[in-house]
């Protein structure tokens, strides 16, 4: 068991100029893959700090695409301060999040995220990148997967296993019993110590290597660069496939559960808005159009149905 | 200041009937309204009791319209048992709980619930019902308000004023700051002690009346049976005006919102899906389509902005 290493003095600043360039390498790509342009509004936070918000939307391949860069900071309201690592009473939190809904249903909505924060003495990373398909074709999920383990297998070789796991338990749906797409990876607490992440289903297990902020922040950079990699291969693979209503159907269905895990379950999510974040920038994850229809069941030995099974599965995608 | 009144050993079960035959009168009437048939399902719960879900949808007048009953009872889990009054660790809960969401956005959508639940010694009733329309008329604002209004007035003068402002409070969407339609009337706890309402935003004053169980069902039994009447008066005159995309674009956004209280705030859904209630029927209550948009607002001095002023606004409707 080792100790959490004091965060170099400069490790916010290196992260906040790390994550501000990153929403630019991401964003410029997605331009390219999409054809479209972005939008950016730069918000300030009454509390300290501020954001530039992305949004692409009606666009041809996207419908609706967020790519969020926030570096905020301030006091730490109390009843957040209970389920944070460190003491003191001011909080810094900067990152990258995207949320990606393409037009298509044969193409997949992706969610990725980076992030650093630091309260008092304690400072840690986070973050993860899952795959939402609504046609589940197991060499997209498989190709996913692979590009994170690679990712992760260059830093330290427990990783990809422990986040592949941890990103299953998070991104599930308890009222639904169903998780919410194929998966990925998630990861919280890098570097705080492993107690800061006792309550998480899948907690640290004190290596070194995740007590080394420095590294950690290596890991987290090689991942933000990359994350995108695999899933601009998808949509290139899937966003000629031809769809009618019936996809379109099952699409606007799912996102509903979509919904449903981010308004109800999201820490994110949920954190932004108890912090008087801004809503506009937070909500731009929810999907563009959404159908809520009474008891919806896939017909037995359908495309939707077994979709669905291969989600329930939660398989280890990354052995193919 | 009063203590509450013992419930009668039969209260709960005159409470069940009441109940369930209240959803047979609301369900037949909105068919004759609608000129559609009622899906029902009945389910079990595994911990205890059941219910019957009424769901009528793509239907002329409602693109959704459910009219749920249910008679739930069994042991209270601990972490839901701390909020509420009484002790013992067993719960009985019934009622019928609706929500309508027409097709027009001429047509407002309408909440509406009244309940019976019971804690060890403790047992209260509550309910209420709100308006959302898309295109705020003060006519019907004040036609639905004046009817909850005389319904609560012939039972005590102080209840249409506290449940008025009750209401106000509890259908507000915080991140939104805005509140989700133009009211109506919300209230808790009543039979159950001043105690037991004392985080509310409007609790009790303690009366005699709100002590006495029985005078409470009396009121509870005359706004299930009378409050549908003004509402299904809106609907009649609203049902056949014009409407085209704009109006549903607007409609579908405001659905979002909608979306946004029932699945972050409303306790009713939130309750449900945490004692492993019937999803599908507790989320019956979510709009059939709806749209998020990035940054939607409405141009100035259009009908979408007056309909929203009117909404922030908060009137005092029933003087008009």
């Amino acid at each position: 068991m080792t100790t959490p290493s004091q965060p170099a003095p400069d490790l916010a600043t290196r992260a906040v100029a790390f994550f501000r360039e990153l929403q630019d390498q991401i964003a410029t790509g997605l331009e390219v893959l999409d054809g479209g342009k972005f939008r950016q509004d730069v918000w300030d936070r009454p509390g300290g700090g501020g954001g530039r918000t992305r949004v692409l939307a009606d666009s041809l391949l996207f419908e609706k695409a967020g790519v969020n860069f926030s570096d905020v900071f301030g006091q730490v309201q109390p009843q957040l301060a209970q389920g944070l690592p460190g003491d003191g009473s001011t909080f810094h939190a900067t990152g990258v999040s995207l949320v990606l809904h393409p037009r298509s249903p044969r193409v997949p909505t992706v969610h990725a995220n980076v992030r650093f924060i630091q309260r008092g003495n304690a400072a840690w990373f986070g973050g993860g990148s899952d795959l939402t398909p609504y046609y589940v074709v197991p060499e997209d999920a498989t190709e996913f997967h692979r590009a994170l383990k690679g990712i992760c297998d260059r830093h330290h070789p427990s990783l990809f296993p422990r986040f592949k796991r941890w990103c299953d338990r998070y991104f599930f749906i308890p009222h639904r019993n169903e998780p919410r797409g194929v998966g990925g990876i998630f990861f919280d607490y890098l570097g705080a110590g492993a107690e800061a992440a006792a309550g998480e289903p899948s907690p640290p297990q004190g290596t070194e290597w995740e007590q080394d902020l420095e590294r950690v922040f290596a890991f987290v950079r090689e991942l933000g660069r990359g994350m995108m990699d695999a899933y601009a291969a998808i949509v290139s693979r899937r966003r000629g496939q031809p769809w009618g209503d019936r996809e379109r159907d099952w699409q606007l269905v799912r996102r509903g559960r979509y919904a449903e895990f981010n308004l109800i379950y999201d820490r994110g999510t949920l954190f932004g808005l108890r912090t008087d974040g801004r809503a506009e920038s937070i909500l731009m994850s929810l999907p563009p159009e959404v159908r809520w229809r009474y008891m919806v069941a896939a017909v037995p030995g359908s495309p939707e149905a077994s979709s669905l099974e291969e989600i329930c599965a939660q398989r280890d995608w990354a052995s193919g």
